[in-house]
């Protein structure tokens, strides 16, 4: 392939629409970057439409490993010069590697949750940094999926990939409205656990040794009024001090852990 | 006081120089945006030094709150244009009150350790985001302190602030080299223990009803040799998926709770 040389040929030009929300959701792909994310995206069967490479920021064995996937998948590898490779990078920092890929919304209705199934609903999520290190929690404790339930922020969103340092690719997650996740949840016959600062027990006092879900609300306005009533269980966390809440993706990991200590020793 | 319409005002100039880490350590002082921060560093005992007010911000029980604190402190209020307010606030956000405030470093040689006392160490921490929430989960677990061992952002990084929600003011924070840190806890008979990816024992294994330390490195490079040999016991979180480690700020929450849960059931 030629070297690609100007920040206006087309293909540039669609790198960069792909770092705008607009962008990924026009066109339905979104941008990986480094080889280590593009390796994972492959092996959990996205789909890569194409790869940009650039010799002064792409080892020789890097080059190697990305032509081996883009000759796999039968896909075009364009090697870039570093002013276009600069332009299409996401912030200052420059990985080794550079895939356009086809976003991926997974239905619930394909979900089949198996016996003592963990899953993790994020209601609203604002901050990107947040998501990528609930996914990341998520990959840690083995939850089956995390279900975005009216996210603000886009799921492709670069600081998510990012801060998920590649559980995005990992942890199965599903797109849907609150409605929606509580009626699955309920239908599946999953113990609902809903995060509030006045949840009515502390966190460690339920069993949680059944289909377990974990729900978190927005950073500031916390949970909707559909994880309210019962049968959903409102739990907390101590909160000993002055702040009255924690970060929610703390929140989350303490939570996860507090699931997966009990599942494990149960077993 | 008269109202301050230019940009060019000394003051104004002042505010916007403790926006940069260079500006900070010059003067000794950084900015607090809010009124609900401005209170609380107050109660904390910091010394502000002067507060900004904009009534298109401010309303007039804000106002009159930020006035008694004046008053009481014997220090100026001034009200500045909209346009002035917009300069010196931080990001995009408008808050109810600026106050300029004078920077506190605490002395590690000043610190009095109670029985079971529980302290975090941050090792080398880089991002201002996470030491904001490992800041809120402190105080939700009632830790002592935080020790920031070496840290490469400055504890007054606006971000810090902002994320921390008010925890900046009521967690004391030791500033530290790392030997230091080690040094200090061996000496007051802390049990320390380090989160490494490789840790011998899992992390509910210990027994943390001593004086306990927790200590986290660095988001990239983890830990430093400081805190490899005997008597660091080296602690791990299981990781059952794929991605090789968690937020650090994940990290802190689960183990400040951990150590908090046991505290309290053996009380």
């Amino acid at each position: 392939m030629p070297t690609i040389t100007s920040f206006q040929n087309p293909k540039i030009k669609q790198v960069m629409n792909l770092r705008t929300r607009k962008g990924r959701k026009d066109k339905g792909r979104f941008v990986v970057d480094g080889l280590r994310e593009i390796k994972r995206a492959n092996d959990s069967g996205l789909t890569i439409s194409e790869i940009y490479t650039c010799s002064a920021h792409c080892s020789e064995a890097d080059t190697r490993t990305l032509t081996e996937i883009a000759q796999k998948a039968n896909l075009p590898l364009h090697p870039v010069t570093q002013e276009v490779y600069a332009k299409i990078s996401y912030g200052d920092r420059q990985s080794n590697g550079i895939a356009v890929v086809e976003t991926r919304y997974r239905n619930l209705n394909d979900f089949r949750p198996e016996k003592n199934c963990r899953v993790g609903v994020m209601e609203r999520v604002e901050k990107p940094g947040n998501l990528g290190a609930v996914l990341r929690s998520a990959d840690a404790t083995q939850f089956s999926a995390i279900f975005l339930a009216d996210p603000i922020i886009d799921l492709y969103n670069p600081n998510v990939i990012r801060s998920s340092t590649g559980a995005i690719f990992s942890v199965p997650v599903y797109l849907c409205k609150a409605e929606e996740a509580k009626a699955w949840l309920l239908r599946e016959k999953f113990d609902i656990f809903a995060a509030h600062l006045k949840g009515a027990q502390e966190y460690t006092v339920p069993n949680y040794s059944d289909k377990t879900a974990i729900v978190l609300g927005n950073e500031a306005a916390g949970l909707t009024s559909v994880w309210e009533k019962e049968p959903v269980h409102p739990i907390r966390l101590p909160m000993l001090g002055t702040v009255d809440s924690l970060n929610v993706s703390v929140t989350a990991g303490v939570l996860f852990y507090e699931v997966l200590r009990q599942q494990r020793q149960n077993r």
